[in-house]
């Protein structure tokens, strides 16, 4: 069996497309953003990447009908300003360091062979507490990509994030830069601690500006106020009212 | 070495038979049912499947002869209503995702070479509590199947299992539904903290009717019986009997 | 690199050789037995394997001259009614399920080669508590073996080992039955909380009758009891004395 | 992909290198000590390997710009009694006994290719405590060179380290001997609790007095006098001053 295997719904033919990536990752950001962005732009699904890299898992639809867990193409061609672009998302990252170096190589080698512009790896920042307005740090292939990010909003802070970035968002970066394709890093901060549509929403609001695509936040904005309803809920449970001076009488 | 050797005892001549998987999983549920059954209609062993994605391990018969871990498959002819059966039940399941991904693949192959008309694979639904009448739940590689299932008395239940289905019995629809294969899971519900006899009945009777095999249940009601002693008993030393008040008075 | 690298000191000429395993295991019992033997019969090494399923590590000898871990294979001419044999010892046994196939699949693909008439692994069978007088235990790869066995003393008990044979000393037999090559697995009791030289002593009894060796077992005695003289210590460090009555007093 | 990928800045014309080896290990010793050494000969980086046996990792420059995780190979030419030099150092080791020797053979390989002499690989040798005066023990692939070693002040202690030497200061000695290649590993004692800048110099001493480079230790002195402080601070808090006896009046 190999290793990787793709089945094609299409073939599209794109010109020069943007890749946009975003899988399971800390606070599902990078995963969240990327889905959000193809529904609004109407991404047609043309093929499905299988690995025994993957859990060996089905999931269920609606229905009882399984499909095997994978990762996912779309594309969505683009009018104006908006170039082509191509969406990779799915279920799971590579179980193993092998696993994840395989399958980024893997989608490096179909990006050349689609002469693939540039990649958007999209992400989550755990910084370990809840955070009001979450910013987008930034990392890139090369400096003349760093400039140019900057000016749309992205934050490089000397140091951030300090271990580096781990799995396809970052090794599509690192490969990428090897194999001479030019790629960006945004990542959304985010508590690592829920599913956070308020990181996916910032990573995405840049994104939007850099694509050129017009993008409806309401559902993302939904979303997020639910998470915080949840996470605001829990927080009183955690802390409960301070007990009056005399509750604790017995103790001192 | 070869990941994966098959030894032949025998190469049956068969018609477009059905294949029924019973590997050890949840409660033990989907092994035991094929077990049985493939007693029932009294199968004949006719191939030893050894992977290196097996533990390195042999079994010892009462004898103290050794055999290596492995896969089994057994064929059973059909007559009248009854389709040739071609079952696969074994010891263990591959170890890691790659051999769960392998193994799977290779009984896919051997399935097409041998034109498997369809798939029933067995397994437990673990539901973390102990239940009198087990249902049995179904998952399958279309929709079609998914309707006539639903007639044969099959549940179909809309986010169960929410998390999909994990192992051999996941595997062969995920990767044959790719390659094909038409295919069914069947799942009893277990708790999953003992082998579940009661849970192998109720999927094997609805696979029975089916599949239009007879089958006494006779033995599988004992043992399920056995299971449930054991457990009652257990349930005794838990929960002993509720002290009388002035037995905690030192307490209070 | 290659999975598995010999290296030959030398080929020798052996007539329809008898090979001995022990590899470290439960109690090491089996390595101190091959050990033991190898010395008693002046056996000269001829070859070193060396594996990527052994740890990364090297050894060092008394002067500080370093050697990578490896397997080891000695032989010894027979004469008379003692046959020529091939001793596999070493340091460690492959470090993952896949590395214990191939290195066992390796090994038995040597014995063909060098027509090896029968193999013989030893192991420890631990039963978890301090044991006086241990028993040899048997597996075998057939039923006429098992009885040739049990006329040398070998106990072949149902249901003992419970759990079958783990590692080298199952692999060979079970890979080997496949292979047509003749197995027995001999098995010494031992705790298996200390390296065991009354095990190694037990099975080297039974071997040395059936290979025709004469063996002074002085040394494995020494070894022996300095063993027991640490673990009555030890078991006094845990039994203190019964504290009197009165000591307890101020609990009840 | 390839398990190991080299890209070549620059092919360099060496004649008979001698190459040090420091990569990350027991107090960062080895990879403190390497660079420091091609940073005082002023070496030049001539190659990077990237391996699917490191994380799946980036890591950021100041400025935001990504690199994937690597092993470094730098040269320095030698002039008068100083040799040519290779350095091997980088962010990781093979995550897997695999990835190990299937990274220590490359190099090798590389070694043969460029006829290098001899291979000194540098580490720590973790005691589990502070240490004043950290002594420099050594292993080597042949007698003659530990002889040699001990006249350059290097320590070959009897059953020091007890356990051997893991990792690839250890493999590029052991494949290294089967290759014939001559190697030595010099280890500098070490808590092992912290990077130790004090275990490099030890290291550096005696291996800048065997390739005749003249060293200015001030950088790596004043490391080891802040890890000096820190620890120093550690320590305070970890043992505060003892209490008064009249503060535990309320216990006895």
């Amino acid at each position: 069996m190999d290793n990787i295997k793709i089945v094609f719904l299409e073939e599209p033919e794109l010109k020069s497309p943007i890749m946009v990536e975003g899988l399971p990752g800390v606070g599902n950001v990078g995963k969240l953003a990327a889905e959000h962005l193809l529904e609004q732009v109407k991404a047609t699904k043309f093929a499905d990447i299988y690995s025994k890299f993957f859990p060996p898992q089905v999931l269920l639809d609606d229905d009882g009908v399984i499909r095997l867990v994978n990762n996912q193409l779309y594309y969505s061609k683009g009018s104006g300003d908006r170039p082509d672009i191509i969406f990779l998302t799915g279920d799971y990252q590579g179980l193993t360091p092998e696993g994840q170096y395989e399958l980024s190589d893997y989608i490096l080698q179909l990006s050349k062979k689609w002469k693939v512009k540039m990649i958007f790896t999209l992400g989550g920042y755990g910084i370990g507490k809840m955070i009001e307005k979450p910013r987008v740090l930034g990392a890139a292939t090369d400096l003349d990509l760093v400039e140019e990010m900057k000016k749309k909003g992205v934050i490089f802070s000397k140091g951030e994030p300090g271990s580096g970035i781990v799995g396809a968002s970052g090794l599509l970066l690192g490969l990428g830069k090897i194999e001479g394709i030019k790629a960006v890093c945004l990542m959304g901060e985010t508590s690592g601690y829920f599913v956070d549509p308020k990181g996916a929403e910032a990573v995405l609001r840049v994104l939007a500006s850099i694509l050129n695509v017009e993008i409806d936040f309401s559902e993302l904005e939904t979303k997020a106020e639910q998470i915080d309803m949840i996470t605001s809920k829990l927080k009183e449970i955690e802390q409960p009212p301070e007990p009056r001076r005399e509750d604790l009488g017995y103790i001192g």
